[in-house]
């Protein structure tokens, strides 16, 4: 096994890592607090934490919370992308709290050789429509993008005073050959983290992140409480990788392999039927006698990820694929219609966020 | 010798420098054109160019030409660091043609490890009331600080993806356990020098700088004209060391070797009295009979640099030094006289700058 920022290989041992990383696992007590939320924080994906008993007892104790977390443009967002989003929002509901979601078009910039300065500005543009569809609450939800909200060179700059380029090399993996707007990215990225503080004064402010970024959050918990800030370390609570349809471990930006929010009707049914890994017996024939195995077919996985909110329903579609009383063609099809529905939704969605996008954008 | 843009050791030999850098000489039949300049021109203290020659026929030919030299603002200015201003000033006035000067707040930030942001940007301020007071022409001067005019950053990120690492760390002098802001500090200045045409469109523009700083405008030229941004590769023109009152080659913000802006009246008179360099004889007995050497003579070099533009009263001033009718302190006072006339009216324009400020900030 080996994780990093930038690479995953092997099968991943969510234990090992929470102990390598230093992170604690979530705990039930916490779990059973998160029954209302959204089925990426109740159903275990997010399994680990740093501090989230904290910012929930701070909650508690009313004092200010907030919720941070950012994007690196792409071309066009896929279902993996919108995991940390969903659980902000589904968070911005239960604990009312400010949303901050910087878009790092300066990143995808600096590491993409090929990637123009005005498309960069574009996929940023695009993707923000996307996450406004979400249905995050105005006047509590910030976004803004680098390019555009220069003001973060300020913050970046004091941030970057306190990185030195040996640690950049190593926590972010870079090499000298690479360029310096991307050395200096990790100035940026801790200053998005901390951007919260900076604008709010200090408060615990929470980073949903992938449990390979944790390097990055314990970066940024060291530069938070140099003498130059004197801010809260942030929590984060970190998940688990959100397979994609061939069931690797991570989900790429891979045309077959993704859900892309822009997909039509057609190409999902397409790419379910074609590529989604099933967990079904080899023929019906096998798969009614033996069963199916619903923890390693991804159908299954989305729907207790992300599209079946309701846990009897989940439960039965589980015990029904495992006792093959329900085929994978049948269970591929609950999928494609839930998702074809939620698609639907999100792209009309995003149409209307082009006339709501001055509510959620934070001026220079 | 040793002259790099960090360190300058030994006797400099400029035509040596000339050779090693690729730069020309500046020709008599350019120099002939500068006989109305500041003497900073006309005396040959800026003695090398990059394409000045085309610079000039461009203007001739009605094509845009500019000026760009930029300030890393320091607590206090002195003399030493009006050279460039009172070039471009003085082009501005003989050429009509645009002065922008950034001030690179975020480099003394990231390169001294005990300057505050705040102070970075109050020395910023003090040091932008010392450039108006020299008297640019409004509307044709964009002076702008890059923790203000936050929207260099689009810029400079575009530069910085064209600048390795290595190619940095060669041309800046950096180490690996000097911070991230200072390692794309490089991408910055680029943008600051290619900063004329990212605003006019492409077109010449010409940067006074000190002859060590060449390597810088070599990084320059050859990112400006990258497919990028197709721009013109700026001009140079490079000026020798200015002395400090001890007669080093280089001044530096020694308290007693420089004169500051901000120096009193009697400042002034003890600290030339006291430190300037004589090249004057042993006693008043000897420097009647053998004359004195004003060309080591640190009174005359300030009086030819800056402060006695007619050359008819210069060269009596030579003269009468070298055959020793004029005593090194009869030549001291000349230059106490004069630069005292200077620093009052520089105070009292700098106190008027504070209300003209706004006609020379570039908005974001």
């Amino acid at each position: 096994m080996k994780v990093t920022p930038w690479e995953v290989e092997g099968s991943v041992d969510y234990n090992k890592l929470v102990e390598e990383f230093g992170v604690s696992l979530i705990p039930d007590k916490i779990e059973k607090r998160l029954k209302d939320t959204h089925p990426l924080l109740r159903r275990g994906i997010y399994f680990a934490h740093r501090d989230f008993d904290k910012w929930l007892s701070n909650y508690d104790n009313k004092k200010n919370v907030s919720i941070i977390t950012g994007r690196g443009p792409s071309e066009k967002m896929h279902l993996g992308h919108l995991v940390p989003f969903l659980v902000a929002k589904s968070l911005q509901e239960n604990f009312n709290c400010n949303v901050y979601i910087p878009i790092s078009d300066d990143e995808k910039f600096y590491v993409k050789e090929n990637l123009s300065f005005n498309d960069s500005i574009e996929y940023s543009n695009d993707n923000i429509l996307d996450l406004i569809a979400l249905g995050f609450k105005v006047k509590k939800t910030f976004i803004f993008e680098d390019f555009v909200y220069t003001t973060i060179y300020r913050y970046a700059a004091r941030i970057a005073k306190r990185i030195t380029y040996s640690t950049a090399k190593a926590t972010f993996g870079l090499k000298n050959e690479n360029n310096i707007g991307w050395s200096f990215y990790p100035a940026m990225q801790a200053a998005h983290i901390l951007f919260p503080q900076f604008q709010e004064g200090k408060h615990l402010s929470l980073v949903p992140i992938g449990i390979d970024q944790d390097p990055f959050i314990r970066l940024t918990r060291d530069i938070a409480t140099h003498k130059d800030f004197d801010f809260e370390k942030p929590a984060a609570i970190h998940a688990k990788f959100i397979p994609s349809l061939y069931g690797d471990s991570k989900m790429s930006s891979s045309k077959e392999g993704s859900i892309f929010l822009s997909d039509s009707k057609k190409d999902v049914e397409s790419k379910i039927k074609k590529y989604a890994f099933s967990g079904g017996g080899a023929t019906v024939k096998e798969h009614k006698e033996k069963g199916g195995n619903p923890d390693i077919d991804v159908s299954y996985q989305y729907l207790k990820i992300f599209f079946e909110e309701n846990d009897d329903k989940l439960k039965k579609i589980y015990d029904d694929y495992k006792s093959g009383a329900l085929l994978t063609s049948e269970l591929k099809q609950i999928l494609i219609e839930k998702l074809n529905k939620f698609l639907e939704e999100h792209q009309d969605k995003k149409e209307k966020a082009k006339d709501e996008i001055n509510d959620f954008i934070l001026e220079d």
